[in-house]
């Protein structure tokens, strides 16, 4: 079932109390450098640090109690992780997070310090899959996916409810895409509070399985994902293609070198932190990929998290 | 003449126009991890990326037509000589910034880029001083000292009028010193608005200047002073120091470590961009110098203007 915008009012009723809302910034360096009027709404300062709270939060608190009452799990190494993990503590049930052995200590422990059980797995697709499917099996937990799942997505658009509440007259609304959840909702939000604005989304070109699942008419999963935007490695799913196939005017690919330098302009002059995975929309408007000349574009910048020791500008000691 | 919480309120109603008004930022793992309530006046989202911009462009715009018609002229190599020149931009008159020579070339181009003209000097106080003294011979420009003049210090105590009318209940404020202007203006705000506040400063200990001045009963002056707080390199003045002696509880000194460590924790959890110096008074707290238990600390972070390619915690290329 496609999430509608009353769903994502749901949501964001659903989350309330325990999401931030997050402020919504401007930066004139940056409109001037991209001669476009931006409005950035900060999901960096989301709860975990990311969008995905959003998502996880909603999932969780629509389950019932006893639905509820074994616990939730998933497998992920990234902010889903770490957002189903909050958000199961909030809900007073434990989360049973599969990761691969070979997870970052720093993953592992951000995890944990949510209150998150961890099961280690061999770090192949497959053995992700048995060991989740091992674990629901042994507690009774609920799998709560990372996009592909109605409530997910739903959560995710109440980033793009809240922004269009605070700046209405967008003309265009961008987001990155991976797995398709945050689109997903940021296009169910857009284009029914605010008919005929333009929802564009965003892509790394070395993970474009949106750009070609698109121009195929089919899904293509990306077969050797590779980009600095560690958030959009995942490949859209069955329920976030149509979505987007249906309500995304066109996905836009940018280069590496094009979300560094995006990422970098963000720090230094907004002195905001965004992950690698938030500068891709705005590497959209850096890259000048498409005449938005004049207009106001809202972008979700869909989160903080990032390693501090590897920033892509600075030369390691080799 | 010492400035008043009056010549604060005129102060905000000069530069309305042309500062932002900064928002006020809460982190709930900074709360637990330094065992207060904190509030973060977030200064490195004002223009130029620090709370400079404030007492340069109410000193610019206390002038009249008649004085101000040739110009500002100033000594600095740091965030006031930015902030003069884009202040002196929007009064529409010219800003001869004095530099030495080795000013890293990005300060520079940080300057010209807000319009600022700047004259080299050898880098030495005397050069410094008796090159100015030429430009303002040559120019008639006035002369905007950074932190010793009375309506830079107004201009400065603005970040804690808003502060104090977002939360007006604060029991302490923590601000860094350097040469004193933001932690004078901060007093007078303070304390005038607040009676009963804690006022507070923050300095490193490699540049304690301010403490020993307070000890002393008179201005002792940094002889080297060695911080990777480089805005906080300068001492305090005549104007400054009566000011703080009479206002200021006390100068708590911090090390570079504790400085460093919670630079990064803001960066990491409260995906913040904030400069060393804007890390000091934190790292009051995070040093857990003085018992603030529960307390409720209203922190002014001074600004995030820093190399992005030299973080204090990144290990360089040798």
């Amino acid at each position: 079932m496609r999430p509608t915008l009353q769903d994502i009012h749901h949501a964001a009723e659903r989350i309330r109390a325990y999401a931030h809302r997050t402020p919504v910034f401007t930066c004139e360096s940056l409109d001037r450098q991209v001669d476009a009027r931006v409005f950035l709404k900060c999901e960096n300062f989301q709860r975990v640090g990311a969008f995905k709270f959003r998502g996880a939060c909603n999932a969780v608190f629509s389950l019932s109690e006893a639905e509820v009452a074994r616990g939730v799990a998933t497998h992920s190494s990234g902010n889903h992780a770490q957002a189903l993990a909050l958000a199961a503590r909030l809900r007073g049930v434990p989360a049973y997070i599969v990761m691969p052995s070979n997870a970052p200590s720093v993953k592992k422990a951000g995890v944990e310090g949510y209150g998150g059980r961890i099961a280690l797995c061999e770090p192949t697709l497959l053995a992700r899959e048995t060991t989740l499917a091992e674990v629901v099996n042994r507690t009774g937990a609920v799998v709560i996916h990372p996009y592909n799942d109605a409530r997910v997505i739903a959560g995710q658009g109440t980033a793009t409810l809240e922004l269009l509440q605070e700046v209405p007259d967008l003309d265009v609304l961008l987001a990155p895409v991976g797995g398709g959840g945050l689109l997903s909702g940021t296009a169910i939000a857009g284009t029914a509070m605010a008919p005929g604005i333009r929802v564009i989304g965003g892509e790394p070109i070395g993970a474009d399985d949106a750009f070609r699942s698109l121009a195929g008419g089919r899904i293509v999963p990306s077969e050797h994902p590779n980009t600095i935007a560690d958030g959009l490695l995942t490949s859209l799913g069955e329920l976030t293609f149509p979505i987007i196939r249906d309500r995304v005017e066109r996905i836009v690919t940018v280069s590496e070198e094009g979300i560094v330098a995006a990422m970098r302009f963000v720090w230094e002059r907004a002195k905001l932190v965004i992950e690698p995975s938030a500068a891709v929309p705005l590497a959209v408007l850096w890259e000048h990929r498409l005449d938005l000349s004049g207009r106001k574009i809202g972008v979700i910048l869909s989160g903080g998290n990032v390693d501090l020791e590897a920033l892509p500008w600075v030369q390691r000691p080799s």
